[in-house]
């Protein structure tokens, strides 16, 4: 399989999850005062990585089963939507004042500045919480009425995986240890050993990913065995998500990156070139993405997971 | 049934509310700077009304299905905690500067003025995604693990029904309502008119009631008819609630009811009794209850549900 052609199935997916989310948000009665920002927030350009894991994961785990790729993708949907909601909400309080103070965020002002504080906190909340709606409710507003459902013990499943995923031990977690950690860092050190930081990206970055990854499998009907694997899989991904996106703020230029370059050091944020230097960083990501291209191989899933696991070595913003 | 009674039964609730709550907020691997402000957050004192109304509704329509009062406590609780935990992070989020900007809250400090404002938006946060774990996870962390668990159906729809309720079309969307009508009274007057007011309130503060009491009735088996009676209690229960809140901050004192009273109508906020007068109100509180009771007797349920609503009536606080 080419990049070329994976370029195809990524844009397709995205297509499938943009027109989704805009159904979503159009379905609710939600007050025009948040139904604004809180669009603004979604409808952001951007990769939509975490809700393609979810559909292709949906798909590679679907195919073993004797699903079509039409049928894993209705069972998923809900949830690629719920996913990429809740990583809005957290890029719109990530970027509040109160946190990492960033007034722009993929080339446009970010919510707090395009709307206030207030409305962007409100924004935040209503997604993080509409997202569950999306995903339990039955029918779900990201799909069609008479789409193929889950089974009611795989949507519960699923929501207590999100939630934990982004909750107080995932995500939540992560950015109270990356605000707590923040100017701590002496003159080119870094305030937490390797270990610590690993741990902070596994739950502030890692956790959704992977909660994106495995709730796609859960959803698409996979054995816990096929959970496991997507789980592995993805924690690897997203480790090394995590050191490419560190890599790229120290290499990468302004524009290209779509924030502001040399950020993360400026502000004395931990990250992996501070701790391992550059090329270190590099290689461990190249491990990271090769274990998990692995893990799938032993598991005999593959479909596109193995290409967006190469691809994202690839990505320069 | 004396008020004593009803005392003493409301006090055995939150006994068993508080002590799932504790150990909801153990279970989690959640980083310390996060876990303290969400504990100091949740167990605030309080009245604890909307778990104590899912455990009720619970037990009385527990009660017309044969079920012990126990094995309804057991099947609710984890809706309740989450139930408690949404309004929790609804309190934190609110008194943030950005939103009503408050410095206290039931004579403490209030979240953000005890731990900066970047941990009080994560804390938040942290409880409403917890709040989903703790409801749609098997076994929930709030009970034990061979405690009686409802049905995935009904733990799905139990997680729609609450964040429906809490999110951009409800309580998130009547805070939206509320920040954008604050300061736009003119002297005496209020922006909204009654029906607009009404929107507001069944948004911001009705929709969590009725949830709180929905689920309970949904995670103990109730029938669609008894589910709907519960709510349609809980709607004028909630109304009452909040004109009896609006009445009390023009009539009650300062420690009295746990913050600045008279603040209201200082910030220029929408309230019933600067639309419709200070008696007038008192009887549309007093009218919203004689429904409610009129509900439950119409459909068979009792148990303890209308001592409640005739309990929020006498209320000083």
């Amino acid at each position: 399989m080419g990049a070329g052609d994976l370029e195809t199935y990524l844009a397709r997916l995205r297509a499938t999850i943009d027109a989704a989310l805009d159904r979503a948000l159009r379905a609710t009665a939600t007050p025009a005062p948040l139904a604004d920002p809180m669009r603004y927030a979604v409808m952001a350009p951007g990769k939509r990585l975490r809700p393609c894991l979810t559909l292709a994961s949906a798909d590679a785990v679907g195919a073993t089963l004797g699903l079509t790729p039409e049928t894993a993708t209705a069972l998923a949907l809900p949830a690629a939507c719920a996913v990429e909601m809740i990583h809005s909400y957290s890029l719109v309080h990530d970027d509040l004042p109160a946190m990492d103070n960033d007034a722009m965020r993929r080339g446009r002002p970010t919510t707090h500045v395009a709307f206030g504080e207030g409305l962007a906190i409100l924004a935040g909340d209503g997604l993080l919480t509409d997202a569950f709606q999306v995903l339990a409710a039955s029918p779900s507003p990201a799909v069609d009425a008479d789409a193929p459902r889950a089974a009611p013990e795989r949507i519960a499943r699923a929501v207590a995986v999100l939630a934990s995923a982004a909750g107080s031990t995932g995500m939540a977690g992560g950015q109270a240890i990356d605000l707590a950690a923040v100017g701590r860092a002496g003159a080119g050190g870094s305030p937490l050993d390797g270990a610590a930081l690993e741990d902070m990206h596994l739950r502030k970055t890692g956790a959704l990913i992977r909660a994106a990854a495995t709730t796609g499998a859960i959803l698409a009907g996979g054995a816990d065995e096929a959970v496991l694997a997507v789980d592995a899989y993805a924690r690897d991904l997203g480790l090394a998500f995590q050191i490419i996106d560190d890599v790229l703020d120290v290499e990468g230029t302004s524009p290209d990156i779509g924030k502001t370059a040399g950020k993360d050091a400026a502000a004395g944020k931990p990250t992996f070139p501070a701790l391992y230097g550059l090329e270190a960083s590099k290689q461990m990501a190249t491990a990271c993405i090769d274990r998990a291209v692995a893990t799938l191989e032993r598991n005999r899933l593959d479909g596109r997971l193995g290409g967006i696991a190469r691809w994202s070595l690839r990505r320069t913003r």
